[in-house]
């Protein structure tokens, strides 16, 4: 690490762990055994809405192996499960049912088999409610409130100059209600976790999951115990995409609470449907855009209602909701604009983070209504947004401005350069219609002003030159170890089979908060960063001694301290290390990261919210197939402002994976609901998106330095999921001629628009 | 913490894991059972000495339920065991043997009771050599030599004054030679070790152990693999005394190697009569010593020369013999002084660290011919003692002064007011003769300028106000959790069930060297204040932020924020350290404790060697049984300057403890060699003390505040065995008149003594 030139940032580099996973030795929550583990399984509400009078555990006591059954008054605690407030949502149900597959009752026993049995003899003695399933129901004058202060979970506004004003100016207004339907995150791993109890009081909690010290803090709270006798481990999780946040606490403070009980290891896997009915889903979305702009295509100001279907409880809708409040302007200059966002209880299971949280909603509403307007002005839908695309040193929506690392313009640019360069689209025929749709968007990246951003991370170096990280945010999946590892590999010049990237375990270091916002890299990889600095300058420190030369004159790399001025004279790590641990200098650090602060009026939401955004133009091409609806993704160009590529493999891999997440959303998914019951809680009947499904993605990066980001990264996790889904809609809208207003856009959907459209020409 | 007013620091406390030891709920590492567990069992040399011509494991390897068997060749690292150079002890011997019980191979299989019946069918081809198995042999000319270099394994000299002069200007020597036993350890819990692999390729390591650090690097070593792959951590810990080091790189690397082959978790576990063979026991001595005085007492000079039998590898042989180097002159004003120190290679167990560490056997001889001095020159001990004791500003052995802590005169005063009030011993009758002896003694705290004095120590407080500690030394029973926890509590006002001290993760702190030298309460405790004072900062700044004042205004107590001024103004802890978190303040910290730098000539040994000096002063009466040669102890004073004592009740209990380790290898323990054989591997034949041995010791405490420890603390973990040891000779030489030159003074050599005593009278 000179300075200037990087060796190991920036390079395509496999993930660290990838042989394990890829050759399934990798351990997960549910592949751990533990001596005398017993197994927990839950009884769930089999209606949407009811008051319990009571539940009756006596007959699944007495059934063959069970150990235990505990209902909502055995939490030692107060029986709550989420990590974020408001918090009214419990472990196990006790007064009422909110939604069906909600948890009533743990039954414990020898076998998960005979658990399972046993749980299906829970009964519930139950006064029915009638279920409210939708937004109109749960807003509806004198609806029944599901929740004792009403049925909107929140509501908050953005206020941006004068939006009466910039609609009086408009030579023209477009206008229209773009709805989304909740969909599933469909991780590989569904839930699980271990809870072990050890003779010194203490409990570890091995967890598929997210938010290791949300989950910790959850746990001690519910078994009524100091939150430093509770240690979370996170095993190797296979996805969470913002689904193991809430759940696993709910499966964690069960099975703590079972073990201490019992005095054994307790283990709580969900099954696949488990997993859809009993965990949060990506909110459903109506949200109505209006566009007003001059003839040239400046905007002058938008008016944007945003409705959010949060279900049964309120998870993280108050984020969402914000999230959601503040992006859904897109990238654009606004001068005047007025966004409210509201997120409404119903009786379906909780909605909360899902991978791009608010934004992939938003950014199809907002990225549909762009296209109509461009539409109606006729002015190519690139050159449009590029025309109102912020530029550094421009007001976005929270009235924030960024000197630098606002990329928005280049990735357009970027797009419109290859798009320039292809072949035009083949001319539709009897079956196939074909058509492009671009669509633009950003994304904040860090938890911001909804929380605070704060992660620690700790990097140690043993006598023999070898390194092991910790950091406080966890991989899940998405190649974070990687980038960890990276960077300290470049900074303390250890080759990268030396250093090891353990899984966030409580203990070690500082409470970092939630694994969610894209901040990984940028907040993450900023800890990383300050911890591997100070141990380089003992490494150096050790090393300029035993040069006998100033410290500047030392550079560290591929295992050797080295002589800047003489590469020929180096010395290997190990013994620098060894010297430097015999001479007293600290190997070890524990870096602790504050992003800057950040804050925004409540009353308009104006304010510095984020420390950097991601910026994205998505350009896709498609064939639709007037037989059958299917829609064929023939190109797909995904370019994002990255700020820098830490590991180009991980990214584009980042980029095509959150782009099938987007195009599941736009064109296959949806979680359907029968009475307040899914039917579809499977993955034979729910459409996730197959290898077969996999785009054509060519993933692009620009990369405009951020300031507040290691090496000038910025995250990448969730963006593409928006970029993706709005780009498919505007295709489908340009290969059809219709503008679907709804996602997903399926196959029956585009055969019955067709069909009606055929009736109209 | 205000300051002036310590709240739990100085509190008599008991341990904070008191309950779990005494319920059997503790887990040890023999207890630990992990899914697929093999079980390792070494075959061992059966000859002291041979060349050894092949290793055949066919048979054991055919043998049921046997899965493996390693070689030394098998060994993928370099086959070496130890915690300091010079690493001259494979864990399995490959070309000779050197002492019987050594390892020459695992056998792994399916139960413990498979493997230790293969492990008798490997057949080692030897040619036998004549063992060498005293000092003597070793040394005579022309002896072959047990290691290349030959038979010294490690001679040092200490030169200061000139001490033929000295002795030139003396009225009166004495002179004598004192030897001492081998003793074993005899802890309750055999060493022990679990290696689990995992599929990340680390390899994890529970182990009972005392350097949780030099177990990794060997390890990993051994292993063939970077140190960052290895993870110890230190399962519950029956006793270790300075005996779990060597053994358990050995153990801990063939579990290991076994495990990674296997790919199965491995124990290893022994069973007595393999701890007590196959583990360093402390050095014998050989130790003559001259003292030459003025008429009234005043020491002039003393010539001394140690002799170390340190069996069949040098272990930490090196530093015991600068340790006993060091101490033997006592804690007297020696202004002439030359000590030679000396250990030898013989084929017999290897030994190394043992409680005291060359110490006790130095004090014995020193305090010997003390003794024997105040006696000829018709002196009171006590008033001998005290006139040549050193004061603060004296140049000790190594020319080293302390401006303050050095409380040797305080303790001769506390015991001399003590002896002055007690009623005369009983005459002696027929069958019982009654005696009083004392002793002084020295012992220097932290590794000092044998090593480096580094400890790692990890504060973290949640949002709930409880506090979870980490350090890297380790509690071996001597209750180094609660002084961690008192001194968080101390320092963080979270009252002590809410501080939680784990055990040692070499993941998680800074290498922080070997649990020796007394000195986890000073160099631990000092890195435990810290890391927490980092903490209390923030939880300081919160609160003044929240009470809107100034810091210093500010205290933390008994789970709350307290205004100094108003204590009735108070905030509880978990809502400071709630807002604390939310704020960005860190609420953890990892703390690098560094000691003082030491440095000594290593031609001369003077220089500054140890952050400070725990000093004692033990009385003790006896009454021989002339039928049985028994020993009574009647009354055991044991008065140290501890500098602060932190937890009284956990000191008394090292003192005590220390001192029944002193009195069994004054009276009872001596593990006895038959042609290199040791022939009382078992309790039932060696003869450790027992709870009917339990001595009446009155501890005392003088203290003299340390500058360089927390809250002015010294260890304590190691003197008092001297104390006692010494003590004990000189109060069987009083009531004998017979003055014994060996340890043990065992009934047989009484009753010898006696017998031949009556023939000379």
């Amino acid at each position: 690490m000179s300075g200037e030139t990087l060796r190991v940032v920036g390079q395509r580099v496999r993930k660290v762990d990838g042989i394990e996973l890829v050759t399934g030795r990798a351990k997960f929550a549910g592949d751990l055994v533990f001596p005398g583990m017993v197994y927990g399984y839950a009884a769930r509400a089999s209606v949407p809405a009811a008051r319990i009078k009571g539940i009756d555990v006596s007959a699944a006591e007495m059934s063959d192996g069970v150990l235990l059954a505990l209902r909502g008054g055995d939490i030692p605690g107060p029986n709550i499960i989420g990590i974020l407030p408001p918090f009214d949502q419990p472990i196990l149900a006790t007064e009422v049912i909110r939604y069906v597959g909600e948890s009533i009752a743990l039954v414990v026993a020898e076998s998960r088999e005979a658990a399972r049995r046993a749980a299906r003899l829970v009964k519930a003695d139950l006064e029915p409610l009638a279920p409210i399933l939708t937004i109109d129901e749960a807003l509806a004058e004198g609806a029944r409130a599901i929740h004792p202060k009403g049925n909107v979970t929140c509501a908050n506004r953005l206020v941006k100059g004068d939006v009466e004003q910039g609609f009086a100016g408009a030579d023209v207004v477009v206008e229209g209600t773009y709805e989304t339907s909740h969909q599933e995150h469909g991780y590989l791993e569904p839930e699980a976790v271990c809870a072990v109890p050890s003779a010194d009081g203490r409990m570890t909690v091995y967890a598929s999951c997210q938010s290791p010290f949300h989950l910790r803090g959850h746990i001690a709270a519910n078994l009524g115990v100091p939150a430093s006798s509770v240690r979370v481990v996170q095993a190797y999780t296979g996805g969470s995409f913002g689904g193991k946040d809430d759940v696993a606490t709910e499966i964690g403070s069960l099975a703590a609470v079972a073990a201490r009980r019992l005095d054994r290891p307790v283990r709580i896997a969900h099954e696949r449907e488990e997993s859809i009915i009993g965990s949060n889903l990506r909110h459903a979305s109506r949200i109505h855009v209006a566009t007003a702009a001059k003839k040239d295509g400046t905007i002058l100001a938008r008016r944007i209602r945003v409705l959010l279907d949060g279900g049964a409880y309120a998870s993280e809708s108050p984020f969402v909701t914000v999230k959601a409040l503040v992006h859904v302007a897109g990238p654009y200059r606004v001068p005047n604009l007025l966004v409210e966002s509201t997120s409404v209880y119903t009786n379906k299971t909780y909605s909360g983070a899902c991978r791009g949280f608010g934004v992939p909603q938003s950014t199809f509403a907002s990225e549909s209504n762009i296209d109509e307007l461009a539409r109606k002005l006729g002015i190519d839908p690139l050159a449009l947004r590029r025309k109102n695309a912020l530029k550094a040193g421009d007001a976005n929506a929270t009235g924030q401005t960024y000197p630098a690392s606002v990329g928005i313009v280049q990735t357009i640019d970027a797009i419109e350069a290859r798009r320039g360069a292809l072949p035009p689209l083949p001319g539709n025929d009897g079956r196939w219609r074909y058509g492009r749709g671009v669509a633009c968007l950003l994304q904040g990246i860090s938890n911001g002003a909804e929380g605070v951003d704060v992660v620690g991370a700790s990097v140690q170096v043993s006598q023999d030159g070898s390194a092991l990280v910790g950091v406080g945010l966890t991989d899940i999946g998405q190649g974070a170890r990687t980038v960890s590892a990276q960077i300290v590999s470049e900074i303390l010049g250890i080759p990268l089979p030396r250093v090891t990237v353990r899984s966030v375990d409580t203990d070690s270091v500082h409470d970092s908060g939630p694994t969610v916002a894209s901040r990984n890299t940028t907040v993450g990889g900023q800890a990383v960063k300050m911890a591997a600095m100070e141990v380089r300058k003992s490494l150096v420190g050790m090393a300029a001694r035993m040069f006998k030369v100033e410290g500047p004159l030392v550079d560290l790399r591929d295992g050797f301290a080295v002589l800047t001025v003489d590469a020929a004279a180096r010395i290997p790590l190990s013994d620098v290390a060894t010297a430097a641990y015999w001479t007293g200098y600290p190997l070890m650090n524990l870096a602790f990261s504050k992003a800057p602060d950040a804050s925004f009026d409540h009353e308009t939401h104006q304010g510095s919210v984020y420390i950097a955004y991601n910026y994205g133009t998505h350009l896709l091409d498609v064939r639709v197939d007037t037989r059958t609806g299917a829609v064929e993704v023939l190109r797909h160009l995904a370019c994002h402002d990255v700020g820098k590529a830490i590991n180009p493999l991980g990214l584009e891999g980042q980029i095509e994976g959150g782009s099938l997440f987007g195009f599941g959303l736009a064109h296959l998914e949806e979680v359907l609901f029968r009475d307040g019951r899914i039917v579809n809680a499977n993955f034979a009947d729910y459409a996730l998106p197959s290898i077969k499904d996999r785009l054509p993605t060519e993933a692009m990066t620009v990369e405009d330095p951020n300031p507040t980001g290691p090496y000038g990264a910025k995250g990448v996790g969730e963006p593409p999921v928006a970029g993706a889904a709005a780009a498919f809609a505007n295709a489908v809208a340009d290969a059809t001629g219709i503008r679907f207003h709804r996602l997903p856009i399926s196959r029956q959907e585009i055969l019955l628009a067709l069909k009606a459209n055929e009736g109209k020409g």
